[in-house]
């Protein structure tokens, strides 16, 4: 076990070689409508956590985390191929401070750049074209592929949807958000020659991972200091967005009145900023935070276990501290 | 070498295989959103070129075709994948005479119907994961993606670029062409273990086989009989379309009326319905078919010599019968 200092300073330098593979690996050619676009999404990614799961489970299984800079390249591309095509459908102006693709090229600009990116997650996976593993790779990328577009779909229907139930919710965060990170440590584990028991392990952290961390942001929407949030507080409420939270209000209201404004939110498909004050203390009523945060640990729980039957290294317990700092009570 | 009723019995047969494992290999699953729109596109197809080449070069190598099938099911699903996303970026309501995609749908089903269909043309491939040549076999679907991508993103720059010239239609249509074609055959050729030779020669082939259908195309939509076409004679023309004919005849002019309707043409983007006949007379008057005509000749005497370096069995007959069928004078 290495010291917290130590850990971060580690984490630091895999980010570092991350952001650095990413700018040579990604190429500077003609057509300049695809390339262009393609660097403009990929730089200044946030946290990089995909990458990241990538170099740290290979770390975690064989100690040498570098051996996945391609991999975690491949799966970074695949997460931001799916950022570009989602704005479009959702029809989104800003990501990350910056203007979305369609809306700073064009939409088919978008459509190209998301088709090209996908093509890029292959290729950059053929660094590992001699592993006898590479085969489990391909198909780690291609399960996420499939998964995370299925996910979106039942994301846009959703939107329309006036029956979503709790069940539907965790079937669609376990594609729509799951997925990648699976990907993400399949990729990771596949480099570093994991065994078919490692591989099941990694891919249980990752997808219980992806539910607490896909419950926390809905969480977060409400309960955050709006300040250090960033974001309108209660905005998925407005945006008649399907959360955990209204899910699990929806089945447990009795009263009357707060059926009638759950119900209102079903059935305009929003609310009004003004009704966010009375919905956060229906939530408060029925105790989704305490509910939610229950089934957040439930979530981290499952993802501990699963890691504590790796082998320990100083990489296994970096993807602990993840899991800990998931942990934290907001409200 | 079969005779010619054998030959045409001979590709009904694999033809027929095709289209059934296609039925049999697209999953029938929720979400409805992605898999109805996967399974309509792809049904009746029309003559399943891609998937064809697939096969009868598979053929060619290990006289075999049945072992390609489903790296024929998986660059048919590429190919289709890449019609689904065109026609949104086109605007197309009809496609081989229904409802497009995302008009039957929506937009947003176009976009995930295709993400989802790239990531099941890798799927198919799973098949192969044990063969020595899977690895080749990954690459040639990741290359025919990444340029397919290029070659569409150059074909939408020319609908607003005035300065195309001929140098230029032929990186686009290399890429947005023939690209697709050189993914079929070698694929095809891998599952049969084709050498690196034997690879090339394919790869040629289909290059060339392309280029000379993309020609082919253009010389068709002025000099074919429009009750036999089924299209509108001279629609290039109309929308705009940056053809052979026209930026040969745009190097050839010499005449200052001649050039003057020309330079309307790229002005305007497309000329009118009456100045279609002009223009056909100005292509006659440069003698534009015949030189297309050579062109296109050109091209597949490439493509032919490249077969003829293929040990010969009745699938390279079939091959070559095919680039016969493409040399026919239509005006």
């Amino acid at each position: 076990m290495i010291k917290n200092m130590d850990s971060k300073t580690e984490q630091k330098r895999l980010l570092d070689l991350i952001e650095s593979r990413l700018k040579e690996i990604i190429p500077n050619m003609n057509p300049q409508e695809v390339y262009e676009p393609f660097r403009y999404i990929m730089a200044e990614g946030g946290k990089r956590i995909r990458p990241m799961l990538a170099v740290l489970t290979c770390g975690c299984i064989c100690g040498v985390p570098e051996k996945a800079i391609d991999a975690a390249c491949s799966i970074e591309t695949m997460h931001n191929f799916t950022l570009v095509h989602d704005d479009i459908m959702d029809n989104s102006s800003i990501r990350r401070g910056k203007e979305t693709v369609h809306k700073k090229w064009d939409e088919s600009v978008g459509i190209l750049t998301g088709d090209t990116m996908v093509g890029y997650s292959y290729r950059f996976l053929e660094t590992y074209s001699n592993e006898t593993s590479y085969r489990e790779m391909i198909k780690a990328l291609t399960t996420a592929l499939i998964e995370v577009a299925e996910g979106q779909t039942y994301d846009m229907q959703f939107n329309t949807n006036k029956n979503v139930e709790l069940k539907d919710y965790f079937l669609m965060i376990g594609k729509k958000t799951s997925a990648l990170l699976q990907g993400s440590v399949l990729l990771g584990g596949n480099c570093a020659g994991a065994s078919k028991e490692e591989l099941t392990n990694l891919d249980e952290y990752a997808y219980n991972l992806g539910i607490a961390f896909q419950i926390q942001d809905d969480l977060l929407d409400i309960t955050a200091n709006q300040a250090k949030f960033g974001k309108q507080i209660g905005q998925d409420l407005i945006e008649g967005k399907k959360s955990y939270l209204i899910l699990k209000a929806r089945e447990l209201a009795e009263d009357k009145n707060d059926i009638q404004l759950i119900e209102k939110f079903f059935n305009d498909n929003g609310l009004q900023k003004e009704e966010i004050q009375k919905m956060k203390s229906i939530y408060e009523k029925l105790n989704i935070f305490e509910i939610a945060q229950n089934e957040i640990e439930k979530y981290l729980e499952v993802a501990t276990q699963s890691i504590n039957k790796l082998k320990k290294n100083e990489y296994t317990e970096i993807l602990l501290d993840l899991l800990k700092s998931l942990n934290k009570r907001n409200y």
